[in-house]
C-alpha cells in the first residue's frame, strides 16, 4: 500500500482513458458518486449526475462544489421515467450508485426501501434498454447480501442470504442488472462494496455506516459509542480506491456480466478501529454500550472480503492505508463539518 | 406412488389435525390455493380466502365452487393494508400463495411484477408482523429463483441466479419472508415448488406453465406447440401432493425457518411429456416449433429437483403419478373447459 497524504482524495490510478466519454452517475450527489465525478471530471470526461436529494440519504450540494460548472446536474427521481429516458440517451457509460443504504430505516420503512432500491432500479434498467442499449453500466452493490457470513473471508461464491430488507431488495438489483445482460446483452458489470469511507461521506446521524457517526462523534467531542463489544471484525475501502475499482470495472471488457468483491487486507476489530480514530484525533472517548434490539436483529457479526478476483481479473487492489485514508477524511470533516451536519 | 383414480383431487395424506383451525390462503381462489381450500374445508378448518382476481393470475371463481358457502372469500389487493390488517387477525395459519408467475409478462411489465411479488409480499409481512406476529407462515416459492441449473437434480444449496425479473422478485419475496422469521421471530417455512399441474390450473393461454396451453390444445384438436427440440427435462407435481406438503409444512415445527424443494422422482421430457397427453386423450398432433427469441432469453433448460431434504425432515413425497395426474387433469379440462376458456 502506498503513504498518501494531502493528494489522497486526488489518487488516480490506471484506469483506462476517459477523456471526452460521456459518463451518467446514478446518486451523483452522495458520497462515492461525487468522489467518482471529481475523479472523471479531472480524467476530461463528460459528467452528468442524477440524484434526488432525498434528505435522509447522501446527497449533498457540497460534494460536488469543486466540480460545480464542470458537470451537468439533474435533480430528479429515477422513478420519473421521462426525465431518466432523456438522460440515459448519447451516455457511454453509466455509474449506478444510487440507492437507499440504511439498514435499520429498510426494516422500519420496508416499502420505502423497495422504492429506491427496486423500482428507482428497474426504472433505470428499462429506460437504458429502451433508449441506449449499448450504454456500459457499473452497479454498486453491498456485501450486506452476503448476510451472517458462514466464513471469512467472505468471496462472490459465499451463499447469499440477507438479513434485513435493505439486503434483499439490493440483492434484487443485482439481479436486476444481471437479467437485463443475460436477456437483452447489455454491458453490466456489478462490484459488491464493503465498508467505504472517506470525505464527503454521510456523517450526520446513525443512518449509515457507524463510522460516519464516530467521525461526527469524536469532532464533536462527544464518546465514539461502539455497541456490543467491540470484537466484530470489519475490512474498509478508502474512496479512492472504491472510485479506481469503479472505473477498472467501467473500462475492462473482462468484467462484463460478472461480480466482484471490494475489500482489504487491513481488517481490525470495532474497538481497535475507535482506538485508531482517537489516536489521529489526538484524543477521544470510546463508550462500550449495549447492542440496541432493533441493531442486533440485523447485525452480520464481523465480515471481512475475499477480493482476490478483481485482483486477479483487473489488476485492483486497495492502495491506501486505513490510517492514512482516515486521517485525511478526519481532516476534511474539520474543515467541512459545517457542510455536513451543523 | 399410489395409482389414484377419481378421487384423487381430494387425495388426502397424514398432514395433522385442522379441526376449527384458522386458515388464510392468500391467492385463494388460484390454482394451488383453491385445491388447498377444498382440502381444508373437508378437514374441518375456518377457512378464508383473499385474492384480487387479476384477470391474467390464476384466480377463477369456478375455483372454489365447490366450497362456496363454507368459506369466508375477500377479494382484495394484499397491498392494501386496511383490508389486509383485519384479514390476518385471528388466524392461525396464513398459505401464501398470492403473485403473479408468468415470466414473460414480468419481462415485459416488470414494475407489474415488482408490485405483484414485492411489495404485496411486505404488505402482508407488515399487516402480520403489527396484527399477528404469532401467525404460522407458509410461502410458495419457485424452482424459478435457481436459474439455469449448474447440475441436476437441483438441490437447496444450488445457487440463485434467477434468469427473468420474476424470478429475482419471487426470490425477495422469499428472502422477506426469511428476514420476517430472523429479525422478529416470526414463523415461516418456505417451498419450492417445481412445475405444479392438476384441476383449477390456469389453461387459457401461454402464460404460466407451458402445460396449461398445452392441454387447452389438445383439448381444442389443435396440435401442442412444444418450443425448441423437446428434450428439456422437467419433474412435475399433482396438486394434491403439493397440498400435502404446503399442510405437513405448517404443522411440523421442525419446517420453521426452513426451505424445501418439492420435486419428482419421475422426471420426463417435454416431448415424452407430450406424447403422453396425446395418448392419454386418445389422440392429437404434436408441433415442433422454433423457440420464440423472447422466451428462449429466459429459459432455464432442463431442472429436476433434489427433494430429499423434505422427505428427510417432513416425510413428505410425492404420491401420484404423472400418468394418473394428467388422466385426472385432462378429465378435469373436459368437464370443465366452459368455465376456463370459452
Amino acid at each position: 500500500m502506498t503513504e498518501v497524504g494531502e493528494s489522497l482524495t486526488e489518487f488516480q490510478a490506471a484506469a483506462g482513458d476517459w477523456e471526452g466519454k460521456r459518463v451518467l452517475i446514478a446518486g451523483g450527489l452522495g458520497f462515492i458518486g461525487s468522489n467518482l465525478a471529481e475523479n472523471l471530471v479531472k480524467r476530461s470526461a463528460r459528467v452528468t449526475l442524477v440524484d434526488c436529494l432525498q434528505p435522509e440519504y447522501g446527497g449533498n450540494e457540497f460534494n460536488i462544489a469543486s466540480v460545480r460548472g464542470q458537470v451537468v446536474v439533474h435533480l430528479a427521481d429515477l422513478r420519473d421515467r421521462e426525465i431518466v429516458n432523456d438522460v440515459v440517451r448519447e451516455q457511454d457509460f453509466l455509474f449506478n450508485l444510487a440507492g437507499q443504504t440504511a439498514h435499520l430505516d429498510s426494516m422500519r420503512k420496508p416499502q420505502t426501501d423497495l422504492e429506491m432500491n427496486c423500482r428507482a432500479q428497474l426504472s433505470l434498467l428499462e429506460a437504458c434498454r429502451e433508449n441506449n442499449p449499448a450504454i456500459k453500466i457499473v452497479f454498486a452493490s453491498t456485501r450486506q447480501i452476503y448476510g451472517v457470513p458462514q466464513y471469512v473471508p467472505v468471496d462472490e461464491k459465499h451463499p447469499l442470504a440477507p438479513v434485513d430488507i435493505n439486503g434483499v431488495n439490493k440483492l434484487a438489483g443485482e439481479n436486476y442488472h444481471l437479467v437485463y445482460s443475460r436477456a437483452y446483452g447489455m454491458q453490466v458489470s456489478i462490484l459488491r462494496l464493503t465498508n467505504t469511507y472517506g470525505p464527503r461521506m454521510r456523517v450526520k446521524d446513525e443512518r449509515q455506516t457507524f463510522l460516519g457517526i464516530w467521525l461526527r462523534q469524536l469532532l464533536e467531542g462527544t464518546p465514539i459509542r461502539i455497541f456490543g463489544d467491540g470484537s466484530q471484525r470489519r475490512d474498509f475501502n478508502f474512496v479512492g480506491d472504491v472510485v479506481d475499482a469503479l472505473l477498472r470495472c467501467a473500462q475492462d471488457p473482462m468484467s462484463r456480466g460478472r461480480i466482484f468483491n471490494l475489500g482489504s487486507s487491513e481488517v481490525v476489530n470495532l474497538r481497535e478501529l475507535a482506538e485508531l480514530l482517537v489516536e489521529l484525533n489526538g484524543g477521544g472517548d470510546i463508550e462500550i454500550v449495549e447492542f440496541p434490539a432493533d441493531r442486533k436483529a440485523i447485525d452480520i457479526g464481523s465480515y471481512y472480503s475475499d477480493y482476490r478476483l478483481i485482483t486477479e481479473i483487473l489488476g485492483w487492489q486497495p492502495r491506501v492505508k486505513l490510517i492514512d485514508g482516515l486521517r485525511e477524511t478526519l481532516e476534511f470533516y474539520r474543515q467541512n463539518q459545517a457542510r455536513y451536519w451543523e
